[in-house]
């Protein structure tokens, strides 16, 4: 993997992966930026989202931040396999309500590397709210 | 809540939830059976819930165990809300596989609660492989 | 290792790494019964593992069940190094209490094994009650 | 409580609770900092607190991020019992090193509140490697 990509291009790069994966097209995950070993994507929800009490479901929004970790974890290039994962829920997110999630590289071995995720939810007002925070480690094959 | 639901009382009260889940069906997530404090519910494995290296999503799990999760908790009646989950990934699954999770209750008092959820896949010949094993800690409103 | 070590062969193997672990004779674990990736092991709470409320300290109740998953990753001979853990806690513990902690394997690959640790209080009647329920993975070196 | 405590209060008010803390005592944990939703203490490596492969324990690091959470949990006033706590294990530590926790306040509702703990290691050069990341959740009575 070239180590010159510049913005453009490792936004290139993880948008065919995201192009490419079923769930994102599935739930309507959309890049916004992302790098070597950081990932920033969106969702905005729906009512494909939706639990059945009419909230946000929990599975929604860790897919979300699961799919924000992968892209980070193999943007170095080696396949990196998710093994386990952590998340919490600090506040609910509604339709109409658009999810940010970002990941960041808390530490990368040879074989193993962990990620931190933070799912944020925009105000109309311009501000943000933190709705769960992840941790996931993967595996390098 | 009626304390004298029979078996086939909690699966039309529990079905009719899935029915109204935005999330399940994204997914495709039927249920299987179901009672107070329990939950069984399946996911035949498609394009839909693949991730960019082409096997199942860990995201695509997790919605299936968060998802038997939610039904387990909010059986009893009260809304139960998701605080924290926690997952492992043992094997992946391939499309053609169908994902079963079965949830279980562990504790319940008068605020939190928890539930533990085994995913597996089952095989051609009739055996089953654990894929997943997840726990979920609920806040009762 | 050898396969044709018995009960008290185990029992035999595992007390040893319990008697050069550092915390467990700060804390006062003690061996119970152990086997090929299962261990059983007790704590008796005592004024040293409680917190500045009075009640059993957390992070006194995580170490015994760390203890017993690291007594049944490492049972099979390979070094095994913990990567991750998650705990929860359903009812607290007071000082007289005894607490046991039983490690069971749930899966085991070439470089990851995954650990369930059940935690329960035993009663002065004889009953037992769940006081934590653990999840812990390893790297196989 | 006072919100008008200044440095040198919150370190004697918080320093107390460490003081009356069995397992602070019982691994020689000792406060750093501290403040509303905030702490920093530190745990000197020695004997007591390594593993039988004789590196350090990995309930002994969790014994050190679990405090640090507990206190600045605790530190607004209300009694703050932790329900569900996640670790992973980055790199190993040694008897002779010095681990520092850092605890954050990530939100704190009306009865849910989450930490996020960092630990690290200081390095003889000064440097600092993080050796553990952990999040808990507490409930507020």
């Amino acid at each position: 993997m070239s180590k010159t990509r510049d913005e453009a291009g490792w936004r290139a790069h993880l948008a065919a992966l995201v192009a490419r994966d079923g769930l994102c097209g599935a739930l309507g995950i959309e890049l916004i930026a992302g790098g070597r070993g950081w990932a920033e994507i969106a969702m905005p929800i729906e009512a494909r989202h939706l639990n059945f009490h009419g909230g946000c479901h929990g599975g929604a929004i860790f897919a979300l931040a699961d799919t924000a970790f992968g892209l980070a974890a193999n943007s170095h290039g080696p396949v990196a396999v998710g093994i386990d994962a952590h998340i919490t829920y600090q506040v609910g997110a509604e339709a109409g309500d658009r999810l940010v999630a970002r990941a960041t590289e808390l530490s990368r071995g040879r074989r193993l590397a962990v990620y931190r995720v933070d799912v944020a939810r925009g105000g109309a007002d311009g501000g943000e709210q933190l709705v769960s925070t992840f941790t996931g480690t993967v595996y390098l094959r």
